[in-house]
């Protein structure tokens, strides 16, 4: 927002200024002295002062992470109501210089509230002592009222625009990819599957129960009904009744075989969920066949990046992993560019400049809120997000990696898993190249075809794909990417190899049959992102509403 | 993206030019010629010329809607690979002016094919003749290789990042709503359920097959083996046998009581979804309880309005409805901002500065794929865009909108539906007031408690809630909103005399218990916005992988 030094930015569509438009600007504010303006916000902390004659509130309205000191006299409002920690204050007043020795550089004179949103301190979900993050968790509702959260929201936030932007300037198109599929991306996924035949199966439950499929003797006694109304017809007919007459009981041979008709459909209703052939009949089910939760968008994009060359995509992906670790959700957010006419270098470029560009733009756009974090999480968070940002990524191959692995063996380091060509690299060997052998950001690449998807492309030497991974101090794995493989014949042997079945790829295979290009793509784990950023270790506590075995509030 | 005289753009991570950047300057690309260039794309025809001495192609590279002239002479390429519409060429060559008196200003005159993707035209999915757009629904792989879905992809994507750009410089932070749900925000929602029971009971009952559960004669000689094993090492102890020989008898026992406790543990599984007390038994799903597939993320957002003030969403939602018309899907899109310390007029305010914003995006980033819309399928899309960006919207009461309409029926107006204060607006109705009646956007505002969610703001008529439509010619509407309840009791009530259960709301209760705030908020249905922009009548035409009853391709 750009600001003149004489006026504050009023919001566009109401009265409201945001305090950030006040307290973020190179003179703290104080130039502002004398403006009239209202703020809303929530107090952190309130005291009555001077034997209850006014109050000092620090008020934070979340659009940054410093609060506005308000000061309100006991002729303007009743104090006692304002001062409990998470009232909500929505009040006018006069901008003003504190006295000379504060650390503000500007206050609100509060001249008029507004609104109250009170609080009864003693019921509060969370009370003014210091709260473990485990703790929030408990709180999903409340927990974007601590600092921390509200400081992670708007790091979040700034990731978000700052990828949006970066592939945009680049030429990216944004494309929503399904969240729910019929592919399974990685060919052996752990995944949610999406249906309406429970529920379908206890609507009829109880349909049946408020209105029971008919007995055996009510259809006999309706085909009863039809065989005599048939009699009655027939006989009208023989004796030349008059028209009127048959026409009547013709109307009543036609209720009676509807009326069995209905019957009888409704004999066949079961309850529980359909069956046929001793399997679920997902005929039934919402789609006509079975539908899952995503578990990424890469392989539909690709449909875009060979029609439209540059795309990405940026949503929910899903594992329905039973996994308790600090690393992993069952709901997280992925974003996957995906470049036409491109390989494994161009990738890997792509890759660093994007990561290199998220980092700049929080140096940019959140260096209050980076210092927050600095103070309160990760002392080198700063440091290390200038280092990213400057530093040229390390590109080093798989096999290269194998080898600093074993000489450090050797030396004496010591690692949980085994380090052999053809096996994946574990977390702690991604974290000992970056954090100690390089000390920077480290692109892994060609790995043993062995340990990775069928879509990576088989290099020359048959035995390695041209797959990347980008490592990070911090997190390890940030990034993973591939040239995907263009030819047609090598990509259906990786697929047979694999023991996969051609059938649900033939759409995938059609992309190389046709028009065929050479491209590559990776995915950056929107939450390790941050955790990187923040220094914070819990996934759990980077994205607002998390989702993980026997959690799923809200 | 600013391109000086002299120069064309190259892409940041590797050698190729966007023709975007070239055909999409003021001078139609003329002053680039001389340039060495590198460009890759589809071939959208191609034909051989001279007796076949050369070829002529037209290729796109879906950056813009225009396609770059391609010239290759026999004795650079196979001109018969080349020429096949859906033929990838990737190409380099110098730019030239095009002999005067012809339509293009550049063409590139090819001097090394890099690389091909053959088509067979014989077996090419999406032939050359003229398709329709149900004929596509059919090739969605291959669908975005066409004009039309190329040119919606374009307007899509402009769209999504002016949505984020508004909400951005406007201070609003951009919130992941989760997707995953335990919450039902409409309370009457037909929802998808998001599960792992069918599976668990899929590979349970496969294990069983595999490896069946043991009999009661199994467990009857476990237990037998159990008790031998006890009476050894109480003969061994009252015997005074050797330490070691105990010992290895105590070992024995402990292995024959842990094989009798994994075959009781074995002999309790059971094939089929869990049940208890004969209804499923949720606790054994993977979140512990029953979890949905969200129809809004706004009570989720609600949550961070209530703490940062200013927010958004945009994600999928998603309903699992049965309806087979041309207005809706089982999964789209939805934009909600929500603002805190703002009512209805704010709220409208902010609704109608962000469509007005839309609009003045594409005629400012996608003008060309405006044009081709306009000549293809609403030959007035453009002069839509414009009205509604340059007029205020009409703002009316729902008590007048029904007024109007009683006027326009007994002026002789057909409604199929019923026109009566107290039922909600038809379709018919909301296109009848915008496009004939006041030939502009119009939001009615102030709808009848009775046929709105008991989240929206009570009206001191406690007859009306504070709640809007925006409708806009061509779709009717586009925007719903309101102001929220945030009075405690009134809302309480409000749950209550809609006949809904409490408990679910509670965490919702608490924000209005705890330093409640006066807000609101609005939705946009992003696929509704696309229809609006291009024209185009199917929404299935609008999402890349459309989602609805019986499909979900890919």
């Amino acid at each position: 927002m750009d600001l003149n030094d004489d006026a504050v930015q009023r919001h566009q569509f109401s009265d409201r200024v945001l305090i950030k438009s006040i307290l973020t600007r190179p003179d703290g504010g104080a130039g502002l002295a004398g403006q009239q303006v209202r703020v809303g916000g929530w107090v952190k902390t309130g005291r009555e002062q001077g034997k209850g004659s006014f109050a000092f509130l620090e008020v934070n309205d979340g659009s940054c992470p410093a609060n506005l000191q308000v000061i309100v006299d006991k002729d303007v409002a009743d104090l006692g109501q304002l001062v409990p920690t998470g009232t909500c204050v929505y009040v006018e007043g006069m901008l003003k210089n504190p006295p000379e020795g504060t650390k503000q550089k500007i206050e609100l004179r509060v001249q008029k509230v507004v609104d109250v949103g009170m609080v009864d301190p003693a019921k509060y979900p969370i009370p003014k002592t210091k709260l473990t993050l485990e703790f929030l968790r408990d709180r999903i509702p409340f927990r974007p009222r601590t600092n921390t959260i509200a400081a992670v929201a708007r790091i979040r936030n700034a990731l978000a625009y700052a990828t949006h932007t970066f592939l945009q300037k680049q030429g990216f198109l944004y494309i929503h990819t399904p969240i729910i599929t019929t592919s399974d991306c990685e060919g052996a996924g752990e995944m949610f599957q999406v249906t309406t035949l429970i529920s379908d199966a206890d609507k009829l439950e109880k349909e049946l129960i408020k209105n029971p499929p008919p007995s055996e003797a009510d259809i006999e006694a309706a085909k009863l009904v039809v065989k005599e109304k048939g009699e009655a017809v027939a006989k009208l007919k023989s004796d030349k009744a008059g028209k009127e007459a048959i026409s009547a009981s013709v109307t009543e041979l036609t209720k009676a075989k509807e009326n069995l008709a209905r019957l009888e459909e409704r004999s066949k209703l079961k309850p529980g969920i359909p069956q046929k052939d001793g399997k679920i009949d997902y005929t039934q089910d919402f789609f006509a066949r079975q539908a899952f939760l995503t578990v990424s968008g890469q392989l539909q994009v690709e449909t875009y990046a060979c029609a439209v060359s540059n795309v990405y995509t940026f949503g929910p992906t899903f594992r329905a992993e039973h996994s308790h670790t600090s690393r992993h959700l069952a709901e997280f957010w992925m974003v996957e560019p995906e470049m036409a006419f491109s390989d494994l270098k161009d990738d890997m470029n792509c890759a660093e400049a994007y990561v290199k560009f998220m980092c700049d733009w929080l140096l940019d756009h959140c260096f209050d809120d980076m210092e927050f974090m600095a103070k309160n999480y990760d002392k080198s968070c700063i440091n290390r997000l200038r280092m990213v940002a400057s530093t040229p990524f390390e590109r080093i191959t798989y096999t290269e990696a194998v080898e600093l692995l074993e000489v450090a063996v050797k030396e004496g380091k010591h690692f949980e898993n085994k380090v052999e060509w053809g096996i994946d690299l574990a977390s702690e060997h991604e974290r000992y190249l970056t954090e100690v052998k390089f000390q920077k950001p480290v692109i892994v690449y060609n790995y043993p075809k062995g340990i990775k998807a069928f879509y990576m492309r088989l290099n020359d030497d048959l035995k390695t794909v041209a797959a990347m991974d980008v490592l990070v101090p911090k997190v390890g794995e940030l990034i993973g990417g591939s040239q995907r493989e263009e030819r047609y014949d090598v990509i259906k042997s990786r697929i047979e190899d694999m023991g996969l079945p051609l059938e649900p790829y033939e759409w995938y295979l059609d992309l190389r049959r046709f028009g065929t290009v050479k491209h590559s793509g990776f995915g950056l784990g929107f939450e390790r992102m941050i955790l990187f950023a923040t220094g914070i270790d819990n996934i759990r506590d980077v994205i607002p509403f998390p989702r993980y075995p026997g959690r799923a509030d809200l």
